[in-house]
């Protein structure tokens, strides 16, 4: 069972605006990098044709302290702060040497679509439940 | 003097992603461009080289309710929910006909870079703060 | 049955890199934004979930010549070169004022996917291509 | 001396669009982030603040022959195939596997802004047209 994760990255120039930083939205692209290689870390995919599954994400937060340029190389680490039985939360934490740069929250639902295509939320599969433990 | 402020925008096909709903780090792009239009409608503009301020996010948030899809067509309302006098503070509505699709959050901050090219927090000149109002 | 088409866009700050350009990749999502609101214009969407095409793209290409920064106002002007039963070819012509900033190229086709899921070409529905003209 | 290059790359879901497939402008962000991590394998970077140059694009084009799927994972391959005083051109190939996905190609210009700001082009510093080769 793993709560925690690590990637690295270095910031891609079309990741960057005209005021010379990545551009505020790409954190959360980060995020979600991070958050699917931590799912293929346990030996899994976060996009599983077979199950049927969906993990919209239902809320995304990101409250940034230090700017990020062009060929920066971060640290972004994840934590899993809640899991329901239908929601996984996680923490992000963006590091640039021993710099704080951002920090950041997510909260993905489990979700089936029903015979009419609307997502519902469901119970998250065992196999990917029991894997993924809360990091306190 | 004003504290509200609306768009319309209809869902691009580069913005959608394999799940087939609008990517969640593009309701960020959305919101920036609403505060973007909301400043060109009060005469002015978020990037004005004269002035040598910039306006990095300092805190960014968004709860999701329903998905959105490509050739959507949603409205965006911007509401200035606080002003000090170094930062502006918004909430957006998401809407498409009826139906509320997402409501999300931005605080910004007023900066000026110093000589060692670090970005310090300024007053918001007295030209774009007289004309920006709170909204209840 | 229509053979041109043009839109009016303006440069948004997310679109923009560290060079305070627009970004060179974001050429290709604004002709394809003009092709998606061409396909409006005739009445019709490039995504028809009914009748199973899409239309992936086989070549794209664009030359620069002037660049483009935020807030700029530009038009982009479609012009469709080429049509056979199975795909449509046009070129894009971005200018800003008086001044020709790029000028690009993009072929598409029409597909369907088989049993085992992969994407075959297929004729151009009746519907669709009695709409489209060439333009010389 | 080198006039060649490979990165190694797993596609992104925010690189995917609603057709499940990457988005084609994404390919042009996969060729740059290519060029750039071959420049800083000649011990240099694409922007270099001290030099005052800048390399804008302009030409770029891209054959699309299979398509990419999230979580693939692809070998972009770089080779120059010619370099004037003033520009460098190149050709990339995308390969999943044994497939051949996509091929491109860039133009880039060397540059300076003069006093008025305008982009004028200029001889690519020695110092970084003496490690680049022609590969034929």
């Amino acid at each position: 069972m793993a709560g925690q994760f690590k990637i690295t990255r270095k910031v891609e120039f079309s990741e960057t605006d005209a005021a010379g930083l990545v551009h505020y939205s790409n954190f959360f692209r980060y995020m979600e990098a991070c958050e699917h290689a931590f799912f293929r870390s346990l030996g899994t995919s976060i996009v599983d044709k077979s199950s049927g599954i969906g993990w919209p994400r239902v809320h995304a937060s990101c409250d940034y302290r230090k700017p990020l340029y062009f060929e920066d190389e971060l640290v972004i680490a994840l934590r899993v702060t809640k899991k329901t039985s239908k929601s996984l939360s996680y923490e992000f934490i963006f590091t640039k040497g021993d710099i704080e740069a951002a920090r950041g929250k997510l909260t993905v639902c489990c979700i089936r679509r029903n015979e009419a295509g609307e997502m519902k939320s469901t119970d998250i599969p065992a196999a990917i439940a029991e894997k993924i433990d809360i990091e306190n």
